[in-house]
């Protein structure tokens, strides 16, 4: 490979904030030159990046604070999230031209890899879109199943509620959750999205959260007996609600709190003493505990879509332009689906 | 056994309320007569009460609310609890006079109990007073072994904190933890029980939060490293200060929520996000959905007190006219240990 030098587009996050994402606070910055090769002894890849992803815990890098799991973004840098790329040249023995990987890379056209040992070779399968690695066999199905199954314990029957429900997430935990013989209801914002939850995503109900004035009402309509499973995605007033529609020995599995990332004096749960006569289990999780079912999930979970036993809603916006928009729009609910940004096709 | 009927002292659950307990709650009722006999072919017992336990989760039966594990009092009627009592007469072939028993009962001078099944025979021992058989030995004792052990999940140098930590449960809490090599602190709302709990009770640290204007510096002050273990028996801006301090796979065991129940707008929790970065479990739960363990508790917990590994406060009062004002000290803090009404002493 020669000294191949290409301009490189990049998306930079442009400092911290309070509050919900917007689209300004990255930025796309031009005229950037890369070397298209990986230097010799650094063991990294240099890679075209072909897929982006778009994820609330993201949301968690944009403000100055070093005591949590990922570290802040550092302002004037280039933004940092899950990937699918290609391999464009290799110094590594483990990965040769041509290898598809995803894992952590940068929101720019190539970016130059040196921890490849967060890397994960993907093994291409024509019946599997290429972006579903970041989506449904990535991080979000992964969540989605670790969640469902080792945090919430299902059982045959039981009932199940999932808010956030179209999204990257909650879609897979909803599928997961019929699979397993559990009664599901789906909370979204929109009626296209609650349609998509009844009608593409075999969730037994749904319902839109904005047109519901009584969130307990709504959820004792859907639940008359009560929930016993409920996948937290949203937090504040929903999160409430659910607690008063709890069945006894109930389990919460704490995912995400979107509703919490748009204001900085959240609304506080007035009624966590339910979790005693109840004894409910309200668990926080991160699917990077779990790493030890990651093979396990990608068999089981790419099987079933192959028998067109799942299904996965995408909301895939083109260009790396994209990026800052598609970002900001999962804090409003704007993507239908797993939001990733296409950088490239191949 | 003749037709003896003597007067029986009562007292009164006047109606349902909002609220902190208050004293006019409840009242004394005095002149109504009871036959000191089980009717013939009843199976139930006729018992001269002796100690009368005062809990918090009496709270939960004065409103009308028939949803929760224990049906609510009846205005009116004689306000029912946990008690150490010895059997007058009995119609059932598993008692006999003389024998004492624990379980529910009526506040009054005597009961006839029919529901014998939920009664446990207590066999008296020197070593311990009939009193902690509501107590140390008794359902908030095993609340602290249950919580502590099966809930927690405890292991050797973690970090434990107890609030309301001289309290009932709180105290066992604490030493059982000590014992079982843990570093523990206790918080308590008055310098009389700060003391008892780091010169009596053995906790490493303990300190009055109502001297503490910022509890999340409290905390960081006595856990430098954070806190894996919360025994919540308060609520409140105590657990919003404790989710800032919770270490990663910290576990929350939520076995009351005392400062919840005086108000009728409990003050929000509006961090529970951290439940999910620090992948936090916070559970409800109830001595009774443990039952099976209740022997070995007996055994273990009896065999360090006479051991002289644990000791156990008791605030007694004595009289049954002192049950109004002893319960309603419980929302307040003036009780220094565990509530107890001595009705008789034997």
């Amino acid at each position: 490979m020669g000294e191949k030098i290409v301009e490189n587009k990049q998306i930079i996050f442009k400092g911290y904030i309070e509050g919900a994402p917007k689209e300004t606070d990255m930025e796309l910055r031009v005229g950037k030159k890369i070397k298209l090769e990986a230097p010799k002894g650094s063991g990294a890849l240099l890679v075209k990046n072909l897929y982006l992803s778009c994820d609330p815990y993201m949301r968690g890098r944009m403000r100055d604070y070093h005591g949590s799991y990922v570290p802040p973004f550092l302002p004037g840098s280039v933004v940092e999230g899950f990937g699918v790329s290609k391999v464009v040249h290799s110094d590594n023995q483990n990965y040769k031209q041509g290898d598809i990987v995803c894992g952590f890379t940068g929101w720019e056209e190539y970016s130059l890899i040196y921890e490849t040992e967060q890397l994960r070779k993907v093994k291409p399968d024509d019946d599997i879109p290429l972006s579903y690695y970041i989506g449904l066999l990535g991080m979000p199905g992964f969540t989605a199943y670790v969640g469902f199954y080792e945090i919430c314990a299902p059982k045959k029957n039981e009932y199940v509620f999932v808010s956030a429900a179209s999204g990257a997430v909650g879609q897979l935990v909803g599928q997961l959750a019929k699979l397993h013989g559990c009664y599901v209801v789906g909370s979204a914002g929109t009626s296209q999205k609650v349609d998509l939850l009844k009608n593409k995503l075999g969730f037994d109900e749904a319902f839109n959260y904005k047109e519901e004035p009584d969130l307990d009402a709504a959820l004792k309509r859907y639940f008359p007996q009560g929930i016993d499973i409920y996948f937290e995605n949203v937090g504040g007033a929903m999160l409430e609600a659910v607690l008063l529609n709890m069945r006894i020995h109930g389990r919460i599995a704490v995912c995400g709190m979107v509703s919490q990332h748009g204001t900085s004096d959240p609304n506080g749960i007035r009624n966590l003493f339910n979790l005693i006569p109840k004894r409910i289990k309200m668990q926080g999780f991160l699917q990077s505990d779990h790493l030890e079912l990651f093979p396990r999930f990608l068999e089981e979970v790419g099987s079933l879509y192959k028998q067109g036993k799942i299904t996965y809603l995408e909301d895939m916006d083109e260009g790396l332009e994209s990026g800052p928009s598609a970002f900001a729009g999962l804090f409003s609910g704007k993507n239908v689906g797993k939001q990733v940004i296409c950088v490239a096709h191949e």
